[in-house]
């Protein structure tokens, strides 16, 4: 696409910003209505699964557990510790620090929008929120608690049965390992951030954006980066490959030469929060994630003028963070 | 005193519950003048030292830092990991995780009022909560950060900057690891949690103790706890001797003889938030502690009557928990 007829089609503005898609987003429900150009809008709510309808009692008990640091067989490490709220919903380290300091294998993808991803996990290996929180809990470098153990530490604290009755209702044993998911599920779909730069200037502020950032906006069109982040996520959130280091990816689950260095592509939205970056956390700085992702992707050594305007777009979409009070737990 | 006399004076109701008071507080400002009784309510603020005038910009920063994972060797440590505010200002555990998954060696007291005491740890080894502030983040069993790399880490982090400057204005080089630590007592102060039921009853609310927790005040006054347990943190706040188990409490930071077996005496406000109780956490439920202290300090066996009735009084002492929308940090 000529700079011109993009710069043209940049002053459409609106949320139609780049028309004549190259691609369209397929991979979770609701995702097509929304996708009305290369990029788009973050809706206002993710999808929901018709098997976990969402309510405010559940919501408050998925915080609640969200912030549990009893969900873990030491007693101080939640959810939270790792998707850090306060930090984009991520840890900042390359890979997570987890049950007696062992490190995972990856990094902590951020809990912000992951709402809006059908796939969870860099491998993808979890379908939805709710599997998506079965492997944290029990993963051995991670929460390292087994489900069963998970369902006898919250039953044995008696102040969370009113609050699993009250989300589960006419359940006679509603404290299960597979309501403890839906619930923290629950919750997470309320972690949205709204009205970031692109947002604002998808709906007709031009002032949303910086002049640097529009130019980086073009930049990504041009170089070829929106094939795989675009639609309200700035990213297919399919696997693609991404051949860079030893971890094979997808492979690791499946075995499948043909999966190896598969990754689910990486959400732009808050990626100024969420350094450092990769599946391996080896780019620190967003310059870093830039110019490899250019040098590995694109076979294109970006220039540092480049480099600066992409960041100045990334650093845009950093939305309004969701304002959580911490809650308070039941003790016994 | 008899039971006739004192039940004569409970019917006095209001702030003078138990008058003839055998002890009044006097180890930190401001104290005497709330304390009219052997109990008294928590007063609205705590002593505020002259070198530490509180400041709303103080009081933001110091919730950022007291929140901020990066204040610790591994990131992953905050203040707020052992004294969590979902939690009663504490961890639950016997003796808290830290650097490494190592314990510490006593109890983490907890943070929510803590402004209303003078020294502070356990053996009142720093005074106030400047002081205190400075161990844990470079203790090696628990954030394991010294002085200089925590300030280095921060500094390194400059969306800090604008708000050290706001919160030490006409300071040149604001971000010092006694502003730091400035800051978070500034935070700590604001961790007050008012309106429990003694608080409401002895304001003249005669429904807000139960009537089993009113004959526990009885029995707290008639067996002797209140020599210690009194004024409006129900703690003298200075140390006394507790001969229980091989720490030497005082006598380890000292080197005294006399000085063995001091702790300071723990408050009963939110202690049934607060399991396990003692430096040790030896006691896992408020029974098993009032059982202890009966026998070691009373050199008395409480009845389960007795102990039924004081538990009751204890958990009359949960006062409302402050309201904390967790910070956005920044990131760099």
């Amino acid at each position: 696409m000529k700079k011109s007829i993009l710069i043209a089609l940049l002053l459409v503005g609106a949320s139609l910003l780049i028309t004549g898609a190259i691609i369209h987003a397929q991979d979770s429900e609701g995702r097509e209505q929304v996708t009305q150009g290369v990029f788009a809008t973050l809706p206002d709510a993710p999808p929901i699964p018709d098997d976990n309808p969402m309510t405010a009692e559940k919501v408050e008990l998925g915080e609640m557990l969200y912030f549990d640091p009893r969900l873990s067989a030491s007693g101080v490490i939640s959810c939270h510790t790792c998707h850090n709220l306060s930090l984009g919903g991520t840890d900042r380290l390359p890979t997570s620090l987890g049950h007696e300091f062992q490190t995972g294998g990856r990094n902590a993808p951020t809990v912000l929008n992951a709402a809006f991803f059908n796939l969870q996990f860099w491998d993808g290996r979890a379908t939805g929120l709710e599997e998506q929180a079965e492997g944290p809990i029990q993963a051995g470098v991670e929460m390292a608690l087994p489900a069963d153990l998970a369902v006898e530490r919250i039953a044995a604290i008696e102040g969370y049965l009113p609050y699993f009755e009250a989300a589960f209702p006419g359940e006679e044993n509603p404290i299960t390992f597979g309501n403890i998911t839906k619930a923290i599920a629950s919750f997470e779909r309320t972690l949205i951030t709204p009205d970031d730069g692109l947002d604002r200037y998808l709906r007709g502020d031009e002032t949303a954006l910086s002049d640097d950032a529009k130019r980086g906006m073009e930049i990504v069109a041009q170089v070829g980066c929106i094939a795989c982040h675009n639609g309200p996520m700035l990213s297919l959130g399919t696997l693609m490959q991404f051949n860079h280091g030893d971890d094979l990816g997808r492979a690791t689950v499946t075995g499948v030469e043909t999966d190896q260095f598969l990754f689910r592509v990486a959400t732009w939205r808050n990626v100024a929060l969420t350094a450092p970056y990769f599946h391996d956390g080896s780019a620190e700085t967003l310059e870093d994630a830039v110019r490899v992702m250019g040098s590995v992707q694109l076979k294109r050594d970006l220039t540092d003028e480049e480099v600066h305007f992409i960041v100045a777009f990334l650093e845009s979409l950093t939305g309004e963070q969701p304002e959580i009070v911490i809650p308070q737990l039941p003790v016994d």
